[in-house]
């Protein structure tokens, strides 16, 4: 007879001990479809707590005796390598981000043959994307200015992630300050960028000091008018934060393994509802101030992990030149044994190791070449979206064909514009002086709001070079032109960013000069979820002037003058090789999913932030990788006949 | 003091009426910023029983008095046309779907002065769209038999839905029946359509007789290895259905009002876990089997209204030559006034009438035409995903503002391929004489799976014309090659569909030959939410293969020699215009958002599908078109000084 169980029984047994097991490199046996092993379970809907302590563990990076798994992680990457000795093997990874990077890297200096295979033709560092002119990548100039750049993926390195912070550290190169929050000329938190919504607008500072401005305009109730977003989301998010904090070792993964089992299978929108009782307009509020709305329907772990991280308490690092200068020194180290344009379709693995990855060439001349590689095993990096069309023979197992199918990647867009000048950083008296060195008065004509809607002030100042600006970028700002014609004061801000509830939402400066140049590059609008798949429908020509609009509602008019008209939009859900920004998961999938997602299957073994429970961080990716390479390593197979 | 109040409370006394109040032509007055009216309101999570019964009018389709609003939209729409006796009024109409244009025409012939505004350079009808050569839009030939065609989007007219089907009787466009089961030769249900899954492929047929073989495989439990996953659907839909069932009039409002109120803020994947307490593995099973896993973190209420429509109990039409026929037609009665590639970026309205639409054309010659419109009300029919690029001034109020920024449009996908010969509807001997005309011998090696699969056989059979398969199209089926190598017996469909946990998920065959044409196109793949954004990461090139492969998963690796190489592609999310297939709700915003959607504010009415609660339906763009034609037809305005 066919033994009844649940999926969560599986996870169980199977996957979750896989995600603690990474160090002793012991494989657990994998489902096959139609026989899984298990033993029965109650049909009860909340994820076992053997399933939610596993998890748990995974998201404090614990083995299982809840000994941290870091420090020797560190030790591998950062000073001993993989420990010596054993047996030389072929080894496939697939992708050349920065999982697969530091996986290759680890094992040949412990003297594997390893070979890695990356999608894209002339660019390593998967979601590490500078746009940039050289490089690596020999990337054409992206702005007017050659020496600007900007991030097109990962911008900011906690300064609680050890094993990217040290992995920088360790090749040299020059961590400084990521400004979440903007500072003023010396460094200091200043908080002068805005807040916009519902046709208000208030500097941060102002609303810290009087939230009751912004907040009734979303009709919030009497008892949240004077409490910022912050601190109403803060405090929402208590009861889930009471269940871990001030914990430590084992009462700390019980308390994890409780958030787990009690609201895992809860959407962010549930947990405000339902939890934290908040009425809708506050959710609102909450939402288009703190960066929920767009992923409410997610999983309220992933926020709720998300908002511990990103807040003015933690402090953030970024790379002079671009995080991409990590991808190139990575890339420097192996980049020999990396065979670009070469995106893996399909891959067979036997039971008793031997893998055979077939890839395909992009075609940019028109014909597509087709190649294969063999290994003894391999370490597949990437994103499960992409792998739903990556055919495995034999197929793998139920618990990660589920996972590959299911796993839930999310939508992000950043559209970046360039400016001749740092207008951010201005007081009044420099918008003077550069206004009216374009025409005599202009500066008052600015305040007044009587300049021209129709874009014939365009890029008008002298500093501007010319030819970039297209006709059909000047009929579309005409076109679209920002609604609101008032002309706040001078920003003044460097770093940090400022929230509208226009369709841009996120805006961010840059934290540090370029050296050499005075203008710089705004992130003009940095969404997620459906507020990204709605950039992604418009051309070029209409997103910049477009996105250059959404910039004016917040800071004013006038800084159109500065537009050089070089714009660039990375979008990741329409990237060939990401499918997504990252496994944003969905409620539920935290125990479902997760638990088989970075489980080795025979000779596979799977890497990448998914399977960390640090999506979209370049620490998920790292670990994953030292952990992948650890199972490569000391996994024990029959010697080939 | 600012009276504290909550989004519901809003809701019900502004928005929700606003929902059945479209017959008598009274717009509710409209939330501005920071001034919303309201009154005090519970803080409870759930939604007001006011709203609840507002939005389950809308559902029903009932006015204020809970009697039907259809009865007298079919006699406007169908016979009487608007009342006599009305001001003649200017109105504009932005976007030339189905809403739009049977609402300019419903004015035009109540003697209004009608403009259309539209979007595409050369085509109306919206997501109705057919694959085809010429049409009003004189498409250039899409498939390598001129006379064949496919549908992008409405493929299929349920009988239940009186205002579209009655339209095309109207219009004299003759319906036929579209099989969403397969059929014999007789049109007597088959049921021999596939379903495969964890590496079982059965007929349907036989499933519903042993849905031990495919259940067993998701490992579900004991209870439900002998229940097939629509009956276990069915039940677990029991709770929800309960509520409703065999209620009409005032007590079926209020069974709807109550499913709203107890499961409008659930998701599916809530409503079968914890309503119907199913565990894990059967929620897979019946995700797979009933098309419910990609949307399973959406609006339950949206899933289980299209589980009570898309049923083997619905008689479903379609339209010979395509359902552009009917976009044909609607657009021939009012050509004379749509102006093409005029696609609305702006609008400016004033409190009491008036309305300027600025519009850009996509500029294909380079140049980006501005031009604007004017008139004294207008009706808006584009996609909330779209209107979010569109700039309102003054502001739309908060709760439009809300609706337009967080209503959830969802990806929808269709991956078509063209065959020349219908093998779907081959039994084995037609199999037998077709493959062995290519080489004697043929048909054997097929059935022992001794062909090569390396694509020398792509498009082998004699009836294949030249040219349309590439070298890059043959490389890429190399590289991929479907996984399965056993050679399933003649389907001998006809209509129909199969399923499979394969990429391509849905697989539709179609229900009628083209007349003439003895081969026919397959759609290869629908597939919705996060299985549809997958395909669109793919070049052509590549998913054609690919969509291909899939196709011999589940039919066997044989077809290959009918592919002609021609392919086409819809992704409703990467359409400039759809911006998604459909709103399709995520949880709690039907009570939320949608009281809000279809108010009109001021000059500006609102129509399209997603003002309905039948998003994707020709039937939800008619009855809002009749409504908002209404709206304008009988607002009483100040004649202008």
């Amino acid at each position: 007879m066919h033994t009844p169980f649940t999926r969560r029984a599986v996870v169980a047994t199977t996957g979750a001990a896989a995600l603690v097991t990474a160090l002793s490199g012991a494989s657990p046996a994998t489902a096959l479809p139609g026989t899984p092993p298990g033993r029965p379970a109650p049909q009860a809907p909340a994820a076992s707590w053997e399933t939610c302590l596993a998890v748990a563990r995974a998201i404090l990076v614990l083995d299982e005796h809840d000994a941290p798994l870091v420090p020797g992680y560190a030790r591998i990457l950062l000073h001993d390598g993989l420990p010596r000795g054993r047996r030389r093997k072929k080894v496939l990874i697939v992708g050349a981000g920065p999982a697969g990077l530091v996986a290759a890297d680890l094992l040949r200096r412990a003297g594997h043959d390893v070979t890695v295979v990356e999608a894209n033709g002339n660019r390593v560092g998967g979601r590490i994307k500078t746009f940039r002119t050289g490089g690596h990548e020999g990337a054409a100039q992206p702005f007017a200015d050659r020496r600007q750049y900007a991030e097109a993926g990962a911008m900011r390195i906690p300064e609680s992630h050890p094993l990217v912070t040290g992995l920088m550290d360790g090749l040299g190169l020059r961590r400084r300050r990521f400004y979440l929050t903007d500072v003023d000329s010396s460094g200091r938190p200043a908080n002068r960028t805005w807040i916009q919504a519902n046709g208000v607008r208030v500097r941060r500072s102002e609303y810290e000091r009087r939230p009751r401005t912004l907040n009734r305009t979303f009709g919030v109730p009497e008892k949240h008018l004077d409490t910022t977003a912050a601190e109403i989301y803060r405090a929402a998010l208590g009861p889930a934060r009471s269940l871990i904090e001030g914990k430590q070792g084992r009462a700390l993964v019980e308390g994890w393994a409780a958030v787990l089992q009690r609201y895992g299978d809860w959407s962010m929108y549930r947990y405000l509802t339902e939890e934290a009782g908040l009425d809708a307009r506050t959710v609102d509020l909450v939402g288009t101030v703190q960066n929920v709305t767009s992923r409410l329907h997610l999983s309220f772990v992933h926020s709720f992990l998300s908002a511990a991280l990103i807040s003015p308490d933690t402090a953030f690092y970024e790379l002079p030149d671009g995080t991409a200068t990590l991808a190139d020194a990575l890339y420097a180290k192996v980049a020999d044994v990396v065979r670009l344009d070469r995106r893996a379709v399909r891959v067979e693995h036997g039971a008793r190791g031997g893998v055979t990855v077939h890839t395909v060439s992009e075609g940019r001349d028109g014909t597509v070449v087709r190649e294969s590689f063999t290994g003894d095993e391999a370490i597949i990096t990437v994103p499960f979206a992409g792998l739903r069309h990556v055919t495995f023979t034999p197929a793998l197992s139920y618990g990660k064909r589920r996972a590959v199918t299911e796993l839930h990647y999310d939508a992000a867009t950043k559209v970046l514009l360039e400016f001749s000048r740092r207008w951010w950083e201005f007081d009044e008296a420099d918008w003077k002086t550069e206004l009216d060195a374009i025409s005599p008065g202009l500066y008052e004509r600015y305040r007044r709001g009587a300049t021209p809607g129709d874009g014939s002030l365009l890029g008008a100042h002298p500093s501007v070079p010319p030819g970039h600006i297209t006709a059909g970028q000047r009929a579309h700002y005409a076109a679209h032109r920002s609604a609101l014609r008032d002309q706040p004061e001078a920003a003044q801000v460097i770093g940090g960013g400022s929230t509208s509830d226009n369709a841009n939402r996120f805006m961010f400066e840059p934290s540090h000069p370029v050296p050499g140049s005075p203008g710089g590059v705004l992130l003009a609008s940095y969404s997620w979820a459906d507020d990204a798949l709605k950039w992604d429908a418009l051309d070029d020509e209409e997103r910049y002037p477009k996105a250059l609009g959404g910039v004016q509602d917040v800071y004013g008019q006038r800084v159109e003058v500065f537009y050089t008209g070089m714009g660039r939009t990375q979008s990741w859900m329409r990237d060939p090789y990401a499918y997504g920004e990252a496994s944003v998961l969905l409620p539920g999938q935290h125990t479902e999913l997760l638990p088989d997602v970075a489980t080795a299957e025979g000779p596979l073994h799977f890497a990448g932030c998914h399977t960390s429970v640090k999506p979209a961080w370049i620490e998920g990716a790292v670990e994953s990788a030292v952990r992948a390479a650890l199972e490569v390593h000391t996994r024990e197979t029959a010697p080939r006949p």
